[in-house]
């Protein structure tokens, strides 16, 4: 199979450096770090073991690409714009495309771009970072949930994952709303927090009065997808969620980067989609409402 | 009759400066102030003429001061466990006590405090600071309005107006429920956001995000009002309420000052009790609560 990878950042660089690195052919698309990427390759440092690939597959334009059998997009979704101009390039008729990205409603959206393309949401549940051009750093985690949205071809979601899995990535499948749910419990309260109150997930539970808060609003996307009628989606999630996070290290989630580094933060999917979805449904997440309107100031 | 104040900040020191400068016979209490406005008196800077008061009666311990007809607390309600300390010295059988301070539930508190003090809720429209010992800084504004919330002496109640009206003091009397809950019509959105986003009125009014919210949080106030029975705090009050910052020169509320100079913010009363009350009549004012949260996380 061939792969092509959209970006070469934290997401796309990681993911698709594995797959490269066990033997996958993989294909590079990058703006920014093509020229370095071309001349040294890419060096990835990991908790799981670094590693670098000295001879690597990597175009500037769209055009320069094979067309590929599966794509993994590791954008931001604030360039989701871009993709008609970079997507149509690598595909072929039975082309999958795998959007490692965060929120709600992205698989929606990317398929009113492209109508007959089969989708693929992917949630990583990584820490990593690019820290310099050809260079990520990952430093925990790296497990990927893999959530058909609308391939139809069973057997070719099925390959993907155990090539995935043949290249060290924890991978499974999962069910598609269900996933993108069960992360938005966790990513809702947590990446507008940090940003809102300028600090750490550890001081947002430390305190009672905003611990109480998260718990409020992890509770606003379990009644989202009661209303929705989403299933698996509950308390008890919220609790975990919760404990697992006092027991992680002090974390910056990936919208609180975004703003400590002056760049766009991914507020349409991570919040309006998933408050207008949930609002058409019959469901006002209050407190989430509040927590967009004040990110979109911070935001200017 | 004799006044008493209590606290010669931006308040006391404004209100209790006018009626002396009145001619009415007033009694100040002051902690740290006391040496400065004995040797010096009491200056301010008003927009509407500013004056000097040469002798003035200070006093620095509640035991000092003469049994007054009329109190006046000027203090922070962050300030009014001191209360049970610095008010009975003041008290003979039928002194009623003005309290003029910020947010809703302060007359309950105080009336469990002093079962059979009749007590007066002072609503006032003002922006004035105490700049120095001794100064205050009256900038705009001035107006008050007087809530009876238990004093059944009705010429007593109409005789305080006179005074206050008599000493260049706008001031009128307005039914105590609807009085404070439309003044948090505009306290607990501005209050707390101006604090939470660390800006100013007229920015949070520019923004389409946060002047929505702004609204969504009167709205919320306005709701709380109808779950409570109280009549005329309704969508054209909260219009108003818009049109009127949008006019106003940018402005920083009390709570932000507090903020910024390092003093105790007044959560409890601001939001704190106001979301307990509508609450327990039913009414959950969501996005207040997170504001609440917020501020409890910034003032630690």
């Amino acid at each position: 199979m061939k792969y092509g990878v959209i970006g070469v950042g934290a997401i796309g660089g990681y993911y698709g450096s594995k797959l490269a690195y066990s033997g996958q052919e993989v294909h590079f698309l990058s703006h920014s770090d093509y020229e370095f990427v071309k001349e040294r390759g890419m060096q990835v440092d990991s908790c799981d073991g670094s590693f670098h690939l000295k001879q690597v597959n990597v175009y500037q334009y769209p055009q320069d690409l094979p067309k590929c059998d599966v794509v993994i997009v590791g954008l931001k979704t604030t360039n989701n714009h871009l993709l008609p101009e970079l997507l149509p390039p690598l595909l072929h008729e039975h082309t999958v495309v795998v959007l490692i990205q965060n929120g709600i409603g992205v698989e929606a959206d990317v398929q009113q771009m492209f109508l007959d393309v089969p989708l693929i949401g992917g949630l990583a549940f990584i820490c990593s970072a690019k820290t310099e051009p050809g260079r990520v750093n990952h430093q925990c985690y790296g497990s990927i949930n893999l959530a058909n949205y609308s391939c139809k071809d069973e057997v070719l979601f099925e390959n993907i994952l155990k090539d995935f899995t043949d290249a060290g990535i924890p991978a499974a499948s999962v069910p598609y709303d269900e996933a993108r749910w069960k992360k938005a419990v966790w990513n809702m309260p947590f990446n507008g927090m940090t940003v809102a109150l300028n600090t750490r997930t550890d001081l947002l539970l430390k305190n009672p009065s905003t611990r109480q808060l998260i718990r409020d609003l992890m509770m606003e996307v379990v009644e989202a997808s009661r209303a929705l009628g989403i299933s698996g989606v509950d308390e008890a999630f919220v609790e975990k969620m919760i404990q697992m996070t006092d027991e992680m290290t002090p974390y910056s989630p990936s919208m609180k980067l975004d703003f400590d580094f002056h760049r766009p933060m991914e507020i349409h999917y991570l919040y309006t989609r998933p408050i207008e979805i949930a609002r058409a449904a019959g469901y006002r997440m209050h407190k989430l409402e509040m927590l967009e309107a004040e990110l979109r100031f911070l935001s200017v």
